[in-house]
């Protein structure tokens, strides 16, 4: 099977490498930057291409992981592929390819992806939607020999796990920069503050959240939460920050 | 060396479980509810205990593992005891045994523990305050025997480390059941939000966490941020939290 990956930022690098290590051929990487597409094209052993329209139309797949808002204007581009195009993201709907393919669908890794960290990709959720039975099957095909975790996602449902996705994900990770600005603000190293976030995300894999929250707010412990509050008074957005999530921790029942 | 332990909560727990399994031997445990002294003494092989004036006041060490409110009205009640008390709180001056002991300190475990998870308590980051340096190296000496990772932290720092750990833990705990709430009722499974729940914790082991933020606010992609917000009208407080911490990341230079 043959594949052109549009594309070569974050999502697109790992999917390449991933397909690659899964026997897929990479047959052409585009990128609107030609030094990422032949970077990219170097570690997967395919072609980098410098226009669209010098695309393979025979490949069998095109993988389309680029910017959300480019998706539609580069679609257009894809008229004359012959074969199956899929994006990649968690918020642009399938129909997006209905006026210029037979054949379309999405195949959104659910995964925070960063270049230089490798990544097992048989863990990485991966969420497909077809436009018709034929091509869903192709999908399940390809994301079997890339993941042991496959879902079908409409695209509605996975606007809303993209959204989940944000606060599982960027919310939390801004919370450790938070946490992070506290610290080194204070001359304390960040490393201290590592083994606590790994076990958070550790304790969340067999427990739902509510039932495992801790600390002062969950408790009610208004001392606490004042000695903190006065501690905040100098960074007014943490400080805002902390009494909105605190009011809210209250205010859930486990 | 004997240990006497007051408290049975989290903390306590996993503490006397970590002490024993270290060859200190636990003598006693009070609880202010007499069962759950009972259950932890059976655990670790000590005598539970139904008033503190039954305290064996040879021991070597006190632990004071209860809630902060509590630990001065309990100090009140040590006065009689010879060895060396601490208390394992993140945001309890040490100076609250002052009037009641000479030798005294803090022993905080800066980890989130719940009573059925077990944890590797090597990991686990002890930050150590003593009144004067007998007690201090004490207290190395027992942290060493428990945990390959020990700080010396005075009282003001360790009340920000503290208020820093609220933010890496419960409040990141608090996005994961922000998540979990948003998949939950669009009758999607948590479950698929595990792996990016793991990475997410796991990329800020080896980097800073502006370094290493992703999704649409550090994009500044305003098309998905509108989508989000219109996916989060039906939920008011959590439209508010994504608003915030979105404007916030937006903000943050890296």
């Amino acid at each position: 099977m043959k594949v052109v990956v549009i594309g070569a930022g974050n999502v697109a690098t790992h999917l390449a490498k991933a397909m690659q290590q899964a026997d897929l051929q990479i047959d052409q990487i585009w990128s609107h930057q030609y030094k990422n597409s032949e970077q990219l094209a170097k570690e997967v052993n395919a072609k980098p291409i410098v226009e669209l329209s010098e695309i393979n139309k025979q490949a069998d797949l095109a993988v389309v992981s680029i910017k959300d808002d480019a998706i539609a204007e580069i679609a257009t581009q894809l008229r004359e592929f012959k074969g199956c195009i899929v994006h990649t993201s968690g918020s642009v709907n399938i129909n997006v390819f209905s006026q210029i393919a037979d054949n379309y669908g999405v195949l959104y890794p659910l995964q925070t992806f960063s270049k230089n960290k490798e990544i097992n990709f048989s863990n990485v959720p991966l969420c497909l939607e077809a436009n018709n039975q034929k091509t869903l099957q192709l999908l399940h095909h390809i994301a079997s020999l890339l993941s042991n975790s496959v879902f079908e996602i409409d695209s509605q449902k996975r606007t809303i796990l993209h959204l989940a996705a944000v606060f599982a994900c960027n919310f939390t990770n801004h919370m450790y920069a938070l946490a992070n600005q506290i610290v080194s603000k204070n001359d304390l190293p960040f490393d201290i503050l590592k083994p606590l976030i790994t076990e958070t995300a550790a304790k969340v894999q067999n427990a739902l959240p509510l039932q495992v929250q801790t600390g002062p707010a969950v408790r009610h412990d208004e001392t606490t939460l004042q000695k903190h509050e006065e501690l905040l008074k100098q960074m007014p957005q943490l400080l805002e920050i902390y009494k909105t999530l605190s009011e809210d921790i209250k205010n859930q029942i486990s």
